[in-house]
């Protein structure tokens, strides 16, 4: 059987310095553990905008259709900052969400122990938390039409954005909410402004929908999801999985990210429907962005990165042993004090490399 | 002269009882001060429409159209969660908004110092934070149409709403923003996500344009609004005012209010164009909601509403000292160590009820 494939889009600012990490923990795997990746890469956001005029290739989208799972970087930096909306680096992403149609963004807010002291929350508050965020990621108001930026006869200007929900996209991402629910502590609770919003008493009731017949076995409750930001500042662990819109999702998953004070930690998984093999469509990216100021410095922290892989390794590859191996071997090393510079509190030390933090994970493995 | 005339609309929950210790500091202020308002009650929200069968009723927003100000206590309960959205207690409240195009919200977000200690986050993240979000209020997805849900002929549903803003609407609220700032710190930032919504960008442009043509001296930076929430949580002491959208103003102001630990002393004003007489249409309303866990068990803090009130002194009636001596009189209180049960400690202590705080305020005036 062909091995599984890989597409490796590293993109802008620490995104190639992270990645390069990943891909000797991908090497390891295939050296050590019989788990041996076809990896082929690509250029997206500004490395790609800077070849070919746009931020997403064609045949890199094409390429994104057919392989297993894509790892992404991270996109985006000053330097494109005056570039027309359309090919600004963020559009490459958004295409490549868009036409995967992964409509399902997986991110967890995991406050690690050895990192607890790291949150701006206190530690009680923040320590043990384990929270999933599940994303609407293909529509609502990123993708809806008509959108744009009018001029009026006189002069003014009208700028219009449209929040689309159907039923379908309401319920399947509810599913992969439920469907974690039950393999985590069987709670879900639903995030929108459904006292303002009529797109928010459609995902409020398509949810419930789904629950009531499908997963009635599983705890749901409703929140506005203004109050959903401020219990997750107040008491964040009274959540488990949390499923809300693409805007509300955004806002509230660098919200709860920002919580474990580990943001150069967290990872995420956006899935699909399934492929013709039964794996997902998939791509894995960190939650953090390119960091323009620190990158080409050496000092950005990988272990996002790394957990994407894991993720990938639990979502798409059914590997869920493998993921925890790596997962439990990033642990290892943070016991052991070892620290990039983002990680480094108060009491100072001295922090190790990007390339270091990878070489001292593949040992712990 | 007539006395200057404010329009109460207690509402429902707590919001009867918070404002019964308002209005014995408005008495208070005229008895004492030479400060007497025209003082008039009616209903809104749920209370509204269990006697007239709409969240408010057409004289009481005639009424609100013709007062110098509005005071509002908070709508909504389980027991009108039934409702049909078009007569929702909520419709209430944003009809008073819209109609008396009060396009300026102002949230401060201010931690107490005998209250650092109750903050989910560590004290020295937030003591001495005194952030002021201002919130446009009138506009956004709030009010923008086409919205709705329709039924497709299979049976499955779609949910739309639009996010709409003009050039005038981005500008004068922004022109309130910088008006604050200067009175304040002198620093402006604007939060939209302009990576993804040509609102968004439209917002980012005109902020940009009053900043450039009208108020060159205060300093303005530009943040997407989910890096403005990681930033709200993690060092929320970098901000002096914000100024956003409806729907994330919604959102931030709230995760901004929780950040103080302070929930139940936020005021907000919420202020339109200049009157006749040239002060602004303006409602003040204490941030939280009506609490139906605890209405009427006296259990409520009042100080939100007694604070909603000192702003009314300030931005109504050019009473800044007054609302000064308001504010300090609420200090000295809660130095004192009187506490609501909502400000009660993990030590315990005894609580005050509602009116027991109220009297406590009073005297200390
Ligand atoms: C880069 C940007 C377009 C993107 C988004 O808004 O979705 C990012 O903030 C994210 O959350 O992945
Ligand atoms: C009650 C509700 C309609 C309102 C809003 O969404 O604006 C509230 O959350 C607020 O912030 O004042």
């Amino acid at each position: 059987m062909a091995n599984p494939s890989l597409l490796i889009l590293a993109g802008d600012g620490i995104g190639p310095e992270v990645m390069a990490e990943v891909k000797k923990i991908i090497s390891w795997y295939g050296d050590k553990r019989g788990l041996a990746f076809d990896v082929s890469e690509d250029l997206v956001g500004g490395a790609a905008y800077d070849v070919h005029g746009v931020p997403l290739a064609d045949a890199t989208m094409a390429k994104a259709q057919e392989v297993d799972a894509v790892l992404l970087g991270a996109v985006g930096g000053p330097k494109y900052d005056v570039l027309d909306f359309s090919v600004k680096p963020e559009r490459g992403l958004l295409r490549l969400r868009k036409e995967m149609d992964l409509y399902a963004n997986l991110r967890p807010a995991q406050c690690f122990d050895a990192l607890a002291d790291f949150s701006s929350l206190k530690k009680d508050v923040v320590a043990g938390l384990d929270i999933m965020i599940v994303r609407e990621l293909t529509s609502g108001v990123y993708f809806g039409t008509p959108r744009g930026i009018t001029t009026q006869p006189d002069g003014s200007r009208v700028g219009i954005n449209t929040q689309v929900y159907t039923t379908e996209e309401i319920r399947r991402v509810a599913r992969s909410a439920f469907e974690l629910a039950r393999r985590r502590n069987n709670k879900v609770c639903s995030m929108e402004k459904a006292n303002v919003m009529e797109s928010g008493i459609l995902w409020r009731e398509e949810v419930q929908w789904v629950h009531d017949n499908e997963y009635p076995d599983v705890e749901l409750s409703h929140m506005y999801a203004d109050n959903g930001a401020m219990q997750l500042v107040r008491r964040p662990k009274q959540f488990d999985v949390i499923v809300t819109d693409n805007l509300f999702g955004d806002v509230l998953s660098d919200c709860a990210a920002m919580l474990t004070g580990s943001l150069g930690m967290l990872p995420s998984a956006s899935l699909g429907a399934p492929m013709a093999n039964g794996r997902p469509k998939a791509m894995y990216e960190p939650v953090h962005g390119s960091a323009p100021d620190i990158a080409g410095q050496g000092k950005a922290n990988p272990i996002a990165c790394i957990l994407s892989f894991a993720m990938a390794l639990r979502y798409s590859f059914d590997q869920g042993d493998e993921a925890t191996r790596l997962e439990k071997a990033i642990e290892t090393v943070l016991a052991d004090g070892v620290r990039t510079a983002d990680l480094m509190g108060p009491e100072g030390g001295q922090p190790v490399s990007t390339t270091e933090m990878g070489d001292k994970i593949l040992a712990a493995l």
